[in-house]
């Protein structure tokens, strides 16, 4: 029984009384929203060392730090600094997107010393399986897909991504219209290939009955990938993102129907003003499934700052309705992430999803500026960096840009700090705020 | 003659025929703007060595980069170093900030330094001269305050920023209000604190006139300061901000009036969901003066990662139609900043400039992105390094992510780069976006 049928029964599970709260919402409100597919929690069965969290409609946004080997750097002991650096930083979700070494391993590992829920994408092993096992990735079977994914959902991964709608209509739909860079998501690019290769529909989409079963069984989260999500800001919001988007809806309410918990997965790529739109449009076609977006990135001309560029689009998604934001570091576009990359990519990412927090309003949220803005109007500096997102990073720079700790006014403003001058000439109006 | 008032005559400057080749606009289209106000181009006519930049309607978005000195950090050779760390991430213009050591000496060394226009704020050299000069702030007269503002006019810088609207009536409406963290800005701190220790008016209120007479025989562009910008999320456009901006407005019509250039200051710490409103507000009650934003930072929560809070703010504002955002750097809120801090800022700026560029479809601004994109699809390193906002941080990660350079797919996906998958598998699309 999953949380999705539990909640339509009326019941308070423990994840839902757990997130409920995290949150500051009542286990009963909650419910609802978890029963009508507008919250998930993703909460395999299996997952038994697990800190649930929700996901949607009326809660914090959360964030999600991808991690994972490649074929250049396949070290396990790296990707636990990585899962340590991502928890310490707050992450909400961690992704495990391993390509490289022992991928059993990795993930096991992963699960085992992670809290947070954890997500897949089981396409990638097996894609890798099929290069490795029959000399290339389109020797790949559809039940070698399905065994793969039995493997990991029995490894007690909370959620997966699938990229069921990348099916021949979506991929026609590209071909006929063009991209400039055609597709980027590693799963869609290889499913399409597979497909063209084998002229043959996605077993994703085909056998979308078993997978829908598979996962009920650990009630499993699905994540509906966007496989046609754009590269660039020019193939943003085109006939096959859209495409895609439409069939992803029709495959919402058949996870839903069947029990199952699913969010959608979005862009990646999308000029500032065409973002809020894409957030509508998920929450339209999808009938307000939880959206978990891909930064996005409002710019392709900034790498070594795709943190910073997605925390713009991500601020700006989530504010519209985007529920969970994948972080993106500054290594994107150029190479593996290391462990203070990700440190960094998460805090970009919090940063955004704390903004949008506080712009809709969600209670509690605009109370923790409030207390910075009280530290700061003091000078309390151990205060100021205790409420810090980052207070190791806050606790450096005023260490190191400062003659010597003085616990008054900053090395900026000195004698000129207007905190001061005020207190000094102006009085302290009351603080009615 | 002001550019305003030759641009009223229908005289094309050699200023507007610069700014209109930088812009690719129509040197008579571009007059009109300048001729109605909606662009200014800051250009003393003693800054001998200046290459000038518009700032306005229709025009790229531009970036402000601050520098200066202060009591604890006074060395001119580390302001000269910052100033070139802002030319070098490209700020459109810089401004001197300084309140510690040799102020003339400072400024005078930037000037002579750099091409972009360069904007102070005099009250800061007249506090420090009245606190040196007569032994407290306070005890500065409405003639040194002058005497300043005539000494950097005639040094040939290019914009000030004077607290006009800083009057007994906004500083009335704060005190009757109350606030979180009353008056954050040096500037309106300590013009309050010297109204209300004198109970006299602002005098850059009262003797207007006076100053619009020195800075147009310069054609030194006016910025009216937002003495009351929050400090924090809490105050953001409240009463005390909207009152002083009401009276910006009408000094905006009296420097149009009396030929000056003039721009308009704006907040500094908004809740992202204030932003737009923010700059509609000043857009209406400026008529449409260009608007020039501190940030804004959309969350008082990340100390240290502020470049990052205001390049959210700041895309945002940039969409909603603001023109000049003045960078905040990661050492913003915790000490004066260092020439790497100025170049994170500028580029972070940069970026959200750009990003709302492109959103609001500047014409030249997507290519930048296209071109990126035809490099990223072609796995062209060299040219995604050249193409990039800051080539010298993406080359860095290029080289330090990836195991050895190998020209081809990078670190992250290695064989199953999906640009490499869709050329085996899925053949190339036309190009046709």
């Amino acid at each position: 029984m999953t949380q999705l049928l539990r909640a339509r029964q009326g019941e308070i599970t423990a994840e839902i009384l757990t997130v409920a709260g995290q949150e500051g919402i009542a286990p009963e409100e909650l419910g609802q929203l978890v029963a009508r597919g507008l919250v998930v929690i993703p909460a395999n069965i299996r997952h038994s060392n697990l800190s649930p969290r929700g996901i949607g409609a009326r809660l914090r946004t959360k964030v999600n730090a991808n991690i994972g080997t490649s074929a250049d750097y396949p070290d396990i002991a790296k990707e636990l600094d990585k899962l340590r650096a991502a928890l310490a930083a707050g992450a909400d979700a961690v992704m495990d997107l391993s390509t490289g070494g022992d991928l059993e391993a990795v993930r096991q590992r992963v699960m085992a010393a992670c809290a947070v829920p954890v997500g897949t994408v089981p396409v990638y092993q097996a894609m890798v399986q099929a290069q490795e096992e029959r000399g290339s990735m389109v020797e790949m079977t559809a039940d070698d897909l399905f065994a793969v994914i039995r493997r990991q959902v029995e490894d007690g991964v909370d959620f997966i991504t699938v990229h069921c709608g990348v099916t021949l209509e979506a991929v026609g739909r590209l071909q006929k219209q063009g991209r400039l860079t055609d597709i980027v998501s590693r799963g869609g690019a290889f499913l399409a290939g597979w497909m063209l290769f084998h002229e043959q529909e996605n077993p994703l989409y085909t056998q979308y009955d078993r997978l829908l079963e598979i996962v009920r069984e650990y009630d499993v989260t699905l994540s509906l990938g966007d496989g046609m999500r754009p590269g660039c800001l020019a193939d943003a919001t085109d006939r096959a993102q859209v495409q895609e988007l439409v069939i992803l809806g029709e495959l919402v309410d058949a996870a839903r129907e069947a029990g199952v918990q699913v969010m959608v997965e979005g862009p990646g790529h999308v000029p500032l003003d065409q973002v809020e739109a894409n957030v509508q449009l998920e929450k339209s076609l999808c009938r307000q499934a939880p959206f978990y977006v891909l930064g996005p990135i409002v710019t392709d001309v900034a790498p070594g700052y795709d943190h910073l560029t997605s925390a713009i689009g991500g601020a700006l998604a989530a504010m519209a309705g985007a529920d969970f934001l994948c972080y993106v570091t500054p290594a994107e576009h150029l190479g593996l992430p290391n462990a203070a990359d990700v440190q960094e990519g998460v805090v970009a990412a919090r940063i955004a999803a704390h903004a949008a927090d506080v712009a809709k309003g969600l209670p509690g949220a605009k109370e923790w500026d409030r207390a910075m803005a009280v530290a700061r109007k003091s000078l309390d500096w151990e205060e100021q960096i205790r409420l810090a997102i980052d207070p190791q990073k806050a606790r450096q720079y005023r260490e190191s840009h400062n003659p010597e700790a003085k616990g008054k006014a900053c090395s900026m403003c000195g004698t000129y700090c207007a905190m001061d001058v005020v207190a000094a000439y102006l009085g302290k109006p009351a603080d009615r705020c």
